[in-house]
This record gives C-alpha cells, structure tokens and sequence, in this order.
C-alpha cells in the first residue's frame, strides 16, 4: 500500500469496505422492511422445487421475519410452519405479530401472503435462555466423518439440491435397504457454498431430509410437507461454535397411512451436541 | 311396556330419550357458540392442575372450536398448541378462523383470549383422508396386557389425574431407574371414567404425560409446556373402533437443556394400530 493511502486510512478520511457478496441462503430468505411486522420478500431460482421453492427456504424466511423484528425477545426455541398452499415463483410479503409477550418467552404468529392469500404461515417461540441442569438422553451415533464421505450430486429436477452438500452414511432415496425395513437415513449436511450455521439456517436444514417416503418405497410418488415443527436445543453461542463444518443428520418416519406420513429428524454438532429436533406430517399420493 | 305406550311410540305420538349425564371431559371443552367461528368456554374444576387447568383439556377445547365449526372440512390431522400464557380459572372465549381451504385440506388458526389478551393459540390442519399404500414402520412394544397392572392413584395436587386410569409398566414418576439412563414411560392410559375415543380425548391424552423431566430426576422442579404439536394417524373410524378400551402410551425425552427439554410420545390403539404421535417443548426452572 503506498504510504499516502495509509497514512490517508489512519486519519480516517478514507475507509476501505470490501463487497463480499451475499451468500445465495442469505439473498433467498432477505426481507424489505415496510411497517414494524410488514416486509417484502420474492422467491428465489436458486432455491426451486419440482414445483415452487424449497420449503425450508419459505421457513427460514418466515422465521427471518421474527429475527429482524424490532420488539423481539431472545433466540428461536420453537418453529411451526404450515404450508397452506402452493407457493408461486416472485414476489410475496411477510406479515409478523408478536401474540404474546412474557418475561422469558414471546409467541409469534407471521404469515406470507401472495395474490391477497395466505400461501404459508408459522408460529415462532422465542426466548431467554440460561444454563441449567442439563442431560442429554439422545444418543449420538458413531459413523464415518465427513471428510471420509463423497458428497451426492445434485438433482437436476429439484435445484435446491445444489445448495447443499449431502453426504450419506445410510438410507440413500431410491434404494430401498432389503437388510432392514426402515426409512432411516443418517447423512452429512451442510450449506453449500458452506456458511456459518445460524438459526436460520439450522431451520432450512430441518426440511432439507429427503420425504421418507422416497426411501421406503423405489418408486416416487407427489408428496408435500402439511406443516413442520422444529425444536432448538441450542442456543446462538452453540450454533457459532459449528461454524460451518457439516452438521450430522437422521431422519425417519413412524408411519405411512390414509395419504400421510410422519417424519422426525435430529441435527448434531460435529462434537456431538443435540442442536435440533424436528417433525413434519406429509401428504403422499397412492 | 305397556300396550298403548308401544303404540303411541311407534306411532311416532310419543318420544322416548334418556338423559345419559355428559361425561366430565365433554363438559370440561363444552363451548357456547355466538357468531361464526366466535365462542365462549369456562375451565373445569375436574381438569384443574397445581397451576390453571391441565395444558391437555385447553388444546382439546381450542380443537373442539374447530370441529364444531360449520365450515370445516375433514378431520384433524395436526394440532399445535401455544401455551402463551397462564390461564386463569374462569370465563373465557374462543375465537377460529380458517386460514385456508383447499380441496382435501385445511388450515385454522384458532385463539383463547382471557382479560383481551391471548393466553394460548394453536394451529390445527383438517384433512379427507382416503386409503393409499399403508406401512407402519414404529415398533408396537410388546408388554403386560392392562388388565394385569393396577392403575396409579391420582395425585391429589393435580386434580386433573382423577380423570385419567394410568398403568404403568415403566418410568413411573420420581423413581429414577437407575438400570437405565433414560427418561422413557410406557404405560396403559384412557379417560376415567371411561369414554369412547374421538379426537378431542386422543388430543388431551397427548398431553397426559407426566413431564420427563419428573421421570429422570428424583428432584420435582417448577415446569411448564410452551407448545406442543399431535399428529393424528388415524381416522375417525379407527378411533371408534378402539372404544374406551386402555391406549398404550410411550413417551420419551431427547434433551434436557439451558431451561427446556423436549418429550415425544407414541399412542397406540390396544391392537397395535398407531393413533397419534406428540411432541412438546416444556420450560423447566433450575
């Protein structure tokens, strides 16, 4: 650096800012703020299902609506999101409003709106968390690290896909085990490009299993996600400290009956801390 | 019956009806209708807790709105309950909206508002359900049929336990097996007096677990549930079918952490069909 320019910096009469550009995650699930608990969002190509976004992306954008709200108390504890109905390519707008406030906790209620419709909609605790007494009672398991594993390669079809790395242990879609009767899948993931993991991330990532449907049975089927529920067991000191290593995840399904089927999954840390429990209740055709 | 009587009845001059008195429970989520979707409840002495009712019979009674609304379409298929804030006993009302209808589908948004303020809300999806391709993947545990355990006596503080026959197999409260390091309860469970199930008792029994945390540490500690979720897996006729035959009930916690812990449970019918399965976050002090 020429020291003219240094000296200049020093002073303070110059500031050099470097653009790092936005990472696709963070472009996907951004708000324009209107009035306090009115914002403005669009949807995003890199996040495309088979048909209209990922959902993990429409709840990481609904729980981003609460993160940026002004009256907000705390960190995420627990996130519900319906998917109401199809969610179309472009613009929509986000409308949150804090139901009730306590002490510790607030709840939430936010619902995205598009063509005067409420195409999605969640409700959102946050809340004030302190170290207490503390027992896990999930067991970690003990599988191949991720650098021993080769990511899956992405779904032409489905170009969310492409925004995560996936590297599977077990219970691959489309490959039925014969050796166990199980819709377990146990995998690798992680954000790609990689990004520190947040709690809106974390969310994204609770939707990012593929439906078990497509592991139990060879042949796909339509599905759609009715509504998920996830859990945070961890707060955002614990969430830094992943940074953006891959987190490890299992899912599976209790039961598939009547045009619906369950499906709960657990994120650990690296090193072996519960950061998410997650349940959703999907639709399947035939 | 005397002659002219049988006459006059089938005749259709004379009606007989007998007054069968209303069970505790339907008495307890009885709701007033005003206008639609618009309704008013009080809480029930029986269903009391140490603190305002039994979390179980406000998130029957918030469904209860919806199955008594004219419009609903379907059965339930999910229910979240926020529990916002403590309720006091007493008056309250009830106020549902649909969300959002679609073809097989629905998506409510129901509130109980006491004193103008929001003290618990839930969610609720409706759904026609149809047979499809059927798997149940959860394992049905194989234990001591109901009539060979002796149900436990209600515990006085908790009025609401008088409602409920529970027989344990295992992880009865305040003993902590120390074979075992887990927080895991199997038990038998219906409502007493004995009632056919529907969806509104499977709704409360989800919630008739005692908290895990009383189950993996000898030590009882102030606790409260913030939201729960129920998948319901089974239809209206595979409810009737059940009766008021005992449920097996399975709950389980994962994480025990910076003041909240998780718990899910399975309900299942007496011959192993899976009714319901439940999760919960639940706030604990210390």
């Amino acid at each position: 650096m020429e020291a003219w320019l240094r000296t200049a910096i020093n002073q303070g009469l110059i500031m050099i800012t470097v653009n790092k550009p936005m990472h696709i995650f963070d472009t996907a699930i951004a708000l324009k703020h209107g009035d306090e608990g009115q914002y403005k969002g669009q949807t995003s190509p890199n996040y495309a299902n088979m048909v209209g976004p990922f959902g993990g992306i429409i709840g990481a954008t609904l729980l981003n609506a609460i993160i940026q709200h002004p009256l907000r108390l705390g960190d995420p504890l627990s996130l519900t999101v319906h998917f109401s109905a199809p969610i179309a390519d472009g613009a929509f707008s986000v409308e949150a409003k804090a139901v009730r406030t306590n002490r510790s906790t607030q709840h939430w209620y936010v619902e995205l709106i598009q063509g005067e419709q409420v195409a999605a909609f969640a409700t959102v605790v946050t809340a004030l968390r302190r170290d207490t007494w503390n027992q896990l009672d999930a067991i970690f398991p003990q599988v191949t690290p991720a650098a021993d594993i080769d990511p899956m390669p992405s779904i032409p079809s489905a170009i969310w896909t492409s925004c995560y790395e996936m590297k599977f242990i077990s219970g691959f879609p489309g490959r039925p085990s014969s050796a166990s009767n199980s819709s377990e899948s146990l995998l690798w993931m992680r954000d790609q490009p990689a990004r520190p993991l947040d709690f809106l991330s974390l969310s994204a990532l609770c939707d990012a299993f593929f439906p078990r449907i497509f592991v139990r049975r060879p042949k796909p089927v339509p599905i759609g996600t009715v509504a998920m529920t996830t859990y945070f067991h961890a707060d955002a000191v614990q969430l830094a400290e992943q940074g953006d290593a891959p987190v490890l995840g299992i899912a599976r399904a209790r039961n598939f009956s009547k045009g619906y089927f369950d499906q709960t999954a657990e994120i650990w840390s690296t090193s072996g801390n519960l950061l998410a429990t997650t349940h959703q209740i999907v639709y399947f055709k035939e």
